[in-house]
């Protein structure tokens, strides 16, 4: 009885945009760093470069692209999406990994203090947050003994904190870039020198692509249409919890 | 045969903690400026720190507040609550305002360069988006000509705007604490001065009130029930737009 969920006419584009906005903020990262901070590497005083990088790759595009896979594999089997989704945040994690090695490494050599300043503390607690979401998300949806009703418990809170760890990468990311800018240009910031003016560019790029992934994932209408097998699970698991209530009174 | 929603038993606990964290985060920047800053005078070189005061208590406060006030005023009558929403929107921007006038003067009066950095072109950005959604929520919600289906059609874009508004002035708030701090602290932020540690605890303050603040009004079972004259609107326009279907297609 129930009617199929007609085809989101708009999301294509959206997530289009998105990957649009997600691209140009790697590439201006990557430009940035070539064309004023001298390029990358690992073996020398640009191993600090290597941190800006993976971490917009891998805790803004990666990790915001892990939040649209429900979105835009929209008929594959559930199963399937759940691992892309979980695989994702893998990749966005070890890439994110190398790149708090390089900051570590790079204090150290320039024996410079660690962890001192508001964009690391939130640095590391979006690490332990996303660790701790990655592995409460495992044990429920992909290891196979949580059953349906607790799935269905935890679902929202784990939507709810992956946007807001998404969000607060995207916060640290800005204040990261702020800092790199004021560290580096000091007062030539305000002559709206050309490195300033690009990063700031890509600053509101950065608030771009968080406003868009945030966008597709909340609007209603273009949520993940259950799939038959799901519907029924959900029927048997209504069926289920109207049976309970008057004995749990 | 709708059942009356269940009164959300932990809503009010949230709520709570939500103004608690809204207080302490206030209290905290007061403290900040009037430790380390020298206080508040209008007429001086302490001119400038109003702007933090001002944009605390307007754009992340009442602003998180204005848009609890569906959640916490649940039984109320909606054009009652809706009233409040617009007005607490008023006082926040004209406080915003005041701090907006405190920089621009503080700037002139010291002959800094204005709105080069990334943190004053994000305040720019909110400050038209905040006006702009303001105005854009007036005509149709408040001022009587909007029809209901109109209405209808606005609401999850306005709900969607408002909250990335407020979003975006928390990571501004951010953005310029960590400028006040490496402009004033300089290489000091990396010994662990108590004024570099008081501005990060702020700056995880700021950012744990907009968590909850999201939280609460994204809870799907939090969600303001419809009044007995809403759903009488609500299934005549169904009706209405049942009705429409053939005709339009």
């Amino acid at each position: 009885e129930e009617s199929p969920a007609p085809a989101p006419g708009a999301l294509p584009y959206y997530v289009a945009f998105s990957q649009l906005l997600g691209l140009t903020v790697v590439a201006m990262t990557g430009a940035w760093l070539g064309m004023y901070r001298g390029g990358i590497a690992w073996e020398s005083a640009l191993q600090f470069n290597v941190h800006p990088l993976c971490m917009v790759i891998g805790l803004v595009f990666l990790q915001g692209d892990a939040l649209l896979v429900y979105r835009v594999f929209r008929n594959e089997a559930k199963r399937t999406t759940k691992v892309l989704h979980g695989l994702l945040h893998v990749f966005a994690f070890v890439i994110a990994l190398v790149g708090l090695v390089a900051v570590f490494e790079h204090h150290r050599k320039k024996g410079y203090a660690d962890l001192y300043s508001l964009h690391s503390w939130c640095g590391i607690l979006v690490f332990a947050l996303f660790f701790a979401q990655w592995l409460v998300g495992f044990s429920f949806f992909l290891f196979p003994g949580a059953s349906f009703s607790l799935r269905s418990r935890y679902r929202p809170q784990h939507v709810f904190f992956g946007a807001a760890i998404f969000l607060l990468s995207v916060a640290t990311a800005l204040l990261g870039l702020k800092e790199a800018l004021l560290f580096e240009l000091g007062t030539k910031y305000s002559t709206f020198e050309p490195e300033g003016v690009l990063a700031n560019v890509l600053g509101l790029l950065l608030a771009a692509f968080a406003t868009v992934v945030l966008y597709i994932l909340t609007r209603a209408d273009w949520k993940r249409p259950l799939q038959a097998e799901e519907q029924a699970l959900s029927m048997d698991f209504k069926t289920l919890t109207e049976g309970d209530s008057p004995s749990s009174q």
